[in-house]
């Protein structure tokens, strides 16, 4: 029987013991229906994995003794997906969801000129990725960054390899056969409307790399999942 | 800028005027505006694609002149997903919205040991299908088939490459570094519970291989888009 794991981001590494906050007690305690002496695991999101015993099984304020704590191996190389949201939040949830299942380590929120939306409910999507995290049983929770204009991300970005996914029509290599493994790699995916020209033109003279993620025309969150697969992969 | 497409599944190969349906008609004439002198495509979901011009812009009623047709390359080598729904509807409705903007021809709805979801609302995901694939640019209609068993898709499938994806902490070999290029090929993705151990030694003892999709746990409906997008990059 797999245990199940919880997430408990206040927890100190050197920790004896540690009180779940009162949404994590309820659902370990109320919903999962864990008692006093059930053995469950800890994610700190910052990659410890920390087994515990409950020691009270308080539905508001449940309370664990920590017996062990294992530093999982951080992810290398550092995947990162920059991506402009969708009008549609759902769309944007389902990729943030997917993108931590797969094990993508940063998500930007790319401001580009025809990025709809430009507001970010950053409680809501981090406890998405909270969520997938758990689900996924992974311990390093992906970091949301804040929202990004296009221009400075481009300017300032030094990941050793740098690809820009687009739709026109113009000279472009599948991601899977131009991306290298071991190199930190960041990948620019464009809003519904794609990229502006201008845009593309300004990002390839930053020596980012114009990459093809397959024959169809896909959704902005499709293209960041397909990229989130690839990237994994050939990582 | 870039013709509209719209759904014309009855439409003849020598149809020389098209009268869409009312949805269809209303959708174009009301919602997209278009007039009477626009040029249309049309896609049967076979394959054809059709140049033509309105000729009636009856919003219930829209009538079109055909004045070309061409027949798009076939997707080669076909690319099978056989998959446990999930008895959260939207989980699934998702994936085949990706599937196909994916590019995957068949999808087979998987009644195993474990499935949840035993019925499935044909009509409402034949539309889903439908909208992915003109949203994707694509004439090929996806073949969403019917509920099959486990036990007679392992008996019968006779496909060149066949996978079986599970969770079992026994030899896999990673599903990209497995597939070769060229050959027809189908994936079984288990439900939330996985394939029970009974049902991996029946489909390893017909002949399909067991494949990891990566290192974390994925959601049925996530390991179904993972496995697309390697089946598809790998084809």
């Amino acid at each position: 029987m797999e245990l199940p794991v919880f997430y408990a981001p206040e927890i100190r590494e050197d920790a004896v013991s540690y009180t779940m906050n009162e949404d994590t007690s309820k659902y370990c305690i109320q919903v999962l229906r864990h008692e006093k002496g059930d053995t469950v695991l800890l994610a700190d999101g910052r990659g410890n994995k920390y087994t515990t015993v409950i020691t009270d099984d308080n539905r508001k304020k449940c309370v664990v003794q920590v017996s062990g704590r294992e530093q999982m191996p951080a992810p290398s190389p550092a995947l990162r997906i920059a991506i402009a949201f969708t009008k549609n939040a759902s769309r944007i949830e389902w990729f943030l969801e997917k993108a931590t299942e797969i094990g993508i380590q940063t998500i930007i929120p790319l401001v580009s000129a025809r990025t709809e939306k430009e507001k970010i409910k950053a409680e809501r999507l981090q406890n998405i990725l909270v969520s997938a995290m758990l689900q996924s049983k992974q311990f390093y929770l992906p970091i949301l960054e804040e929202l990004q204009s296009f221009d400075k991300l481009v300017a300032t970005n030094r990941d050793a390899q740098r690809f820009i996914a687009h739709c026109l029509p113009e000279q472009k290599i599948a991601l899977e056969d131009v991306m290298e493994a071991g190199k930190d790699t960041i990948i620019l995916i464009g809003p519904e409307g794609d990229f502006t020209s201008d845009e593309i033109k300004t990002a390839l003279a930053a020596g980012f790399q114009p990459v093809s993620l397959g024959d169809t025309r896909l959704r902005t969150e499709t293209a960041g999942m397909v990229a989130a697969v690839i990237m994994n992969i050939k990582s």
